[in-house]
């Protein structure tokens, strides 16, 4: 029932997300979900920091590929909600975010990601909810 | 002290939303400040509806031009949280935002912003604090 | 189906609110739902301001509230969410609360409330999501 | 300068937290601060749960305590924000909450806090914002 990070890997690259973002699976378990997204010139805000949406959007991808694992491909869930902190800034460099899930409930699941350097540095924290379809 | 329609527009002309989104500013008095998100095809997902990254930058830009309104060009603040729930969908078409300030401090700016069609039908509400720097 | 002024009333009057809050039904239409929350000596905290809690507590019942007007008496809804900002503080004074649907969704119902004073100074505002059971 | 566990411990019973709710420190580190709430009839809700605003007043206490203990007894600061997401009901029983830092800033403090069992099993999920003073 629950997805293998092969079928995550392969969903993520035909989805929305990568597109713009560039985002890689990196690891998963049913723990957590760890993607990256490669610094490009697209991120980039006055400064040299990496922009704001491209933070929201890799959380809610990594929200998204670790509920994938747990409900599986045949369904699926949309974003209902999703609250960002912006805590400090990521300077031309590979951002990584890690996912976990609070609660899977029936038709509401929670998560939470953090935006990290690869040491574990945060840059942003984020509450997602999900409404399953 | 407070900026002008036409220097708010010049602002948002050289800023970093525009690139991406297109951002134009429609309307601003001290009162609210409403921006236009033209749609184009770079901000669609599948199935034809615009992306929550291009939304979550509307909001964080109308709330931004609001904010230099009242504090004036030559000051500025930061995005610190960013709240988001996303409501209807918008469906190839032009997205506009509406943004307003419930508090000025000295400190903390906190605003609130609503993506809406022309009618006035709601796609996405938020609030957002602004650090000032 | 939707629930009159007495009804709500009624309800206020024997829920859990009542008890430690002491709140009141002021005023509802279908746009929306005003209650208010008289001073008492166990809303106030050091310094003699409102205390937090008491905040989100009318914040979560005035969207309830307005949730039961629309859905009906027969039908009931749960807080998943509630997120709030202080942003003055109110002093030994009765704190008006002001609810407004946004979305009411088939699952979810997303509304947002401000706790002012009688004059409309803003002491919080609120953004509660309910779901449906 | 970092405020001890016993110290914190004087703090917290003298405190506006404490009159309503009862919370007791637990545990205390620079990474963690843990308190306990004991069940008592006034945080019951009809059903036999705990209220809300019990868990939110735990949530925004045990992020003070782990705030105090960083910047010292004689500075402080004030919530400016308080995120709740309930995921569990808690039934007539002591409710943890176990509250970190995310980032320390010279002017806003940002925190996560969880609600629990004594097994750990998640009640409510809380992020939340202080502005130092």
């Amino acid at each position: 029932m629950s997805a293998s990070k092969a079928a995550l890997q392969k969903l993520l690259a035909r989805s929305r997300f990568v597109g713009g973002y560039g985002l890689k699976l990196v690891a998963v378990t049913d723990a957590a979900c760890t993607i990256a997204m490669p610094f490009r010139r697209a991120l980039e805000r006055p400064g040299g920091t990496v922009n704001g949406p491209a933070f929201m959007a890799a959380a809610d991808c990594a929200v998204w590929l670790i509920i994938k694992r747990h409900i599986g491909m045949e369904h699926d869930a949309v974003t209902s909600e999703l609250n960002t902190a912006f805590l400090n800034a990521a300077r031309r460099e590979t951002v990584y975010c890690t996912a976990r899930i609070l609660k899977l409930g029936r038709r509401i699941i929670y998560g939470v990601a953090e935006c990290h350097d690869r040491r574990g540095k945060i840059f942003t924290h984020h509450s997602v909810t999900y409404v399953r379809i």
